[in-house]
């Protein structure tokens, strides 16, 4: 499960030279970097409702949305999603600490 | 890199039990869903502005962000990123046969 | 000019009995608040794009629709531009004071 | 009522010369547009999220900060929310006619 992320992202390579009517994908490179972060700014408050409502679902449904486009935009701005998971993991270490050293003595 | 979810996800399980004293995480939990849907709100924004100004260190820094809440609210709602990552999976499987026979005949 | 929303208010409310199918703000109240806040969301988004543009036009418009799609909220949740407008002034007045109070003496 | 928008155009357009330690919108000018957008990001999913919630009072609330934010943005823009407002009229003139046409024959 855990390299869907990487499998996605050569995906969303490949469709980078793909004909903008062959896929969902293509068509959205085509339209450009504010059509991409508009479907963010979209999924994001769809996600929000969905919380909001409470049903598991709807929200991974709405999550995986949100996801999925913001993978979309990294690929637009030759990122990948290696690039921000390394920089969980290094806030993950530095905050690792920071609360351990917060946590109140028992 | 791939684990780093995972470990996050682990992580965030654990701070439930937490003093909201003890770390941001632990504080915005007791707080309750609405704040970390307004989190999330605020945080897509921000991906939506770094990615408009083409930073690619802030694109990282804000998607990261925006990941991390995303996390948080998962936790909330007692869902995991595998439910996420497994739902990106069966579409991209879907999704890869739809496209393929959508492709132009070459 | 200023009593652009008062109308806008009005035609607001009588759509609510309208066919759905007679127009897109009776089509979007028959789909329900959820469909109309996702519009809040997306046209929020497109503000932001827009002004982070810098083209004045484009802003002219995106606002237009992001306070519409409020004014169509409102109507749905049986408030009037007028509450909003109350609040604010109510915030002007206290915060006027509060503002010459915290401004430094010359 | 319908002049406070008036007003407060009139109110921001004046704190553009304000020291920026003397008031709250006085900092967010000098932060500038990116911190004035992240703020209309975050007050709209507050909105979503009041509306959804149904709470009245909070709706109103958020909705004035939704359009306070959006005033600063047009007024860092250089624009009016008569502008907006022009905007908004023009297409309910347009939009009137359409959705007569569009209704159906009794």
């Amino acid at each position: 499960m855990n390299d869907v992320l990487d499998r996605l992202s050569e995906l969303l390579e490949q469709r980078k030279s793909a004909d903008p009517a062959s896929s969902y994908v293509a068509k959205l490179y085509a339209k450009g970097m504010d059509s991409i972060l508009k479907k963010i700014g979209e999924e994001a408050t769809e996600t929000v409702i969905a919380a909001k409502g409470g049903n598991k679902e709807e929200i991974i449904y709405e999550t995986a949305d949100l996801w999925f486009h913001t993978l979309i935009m990294l690929a637009k701005a030759d990122l990948k999603p290696s690039d921000v998971l390394a920089e969980l993991a290094r806030r993950e270490g530095l905050s690792g600490i920071a609360e351990k050293n917060a946590r109140p003595k028992e």
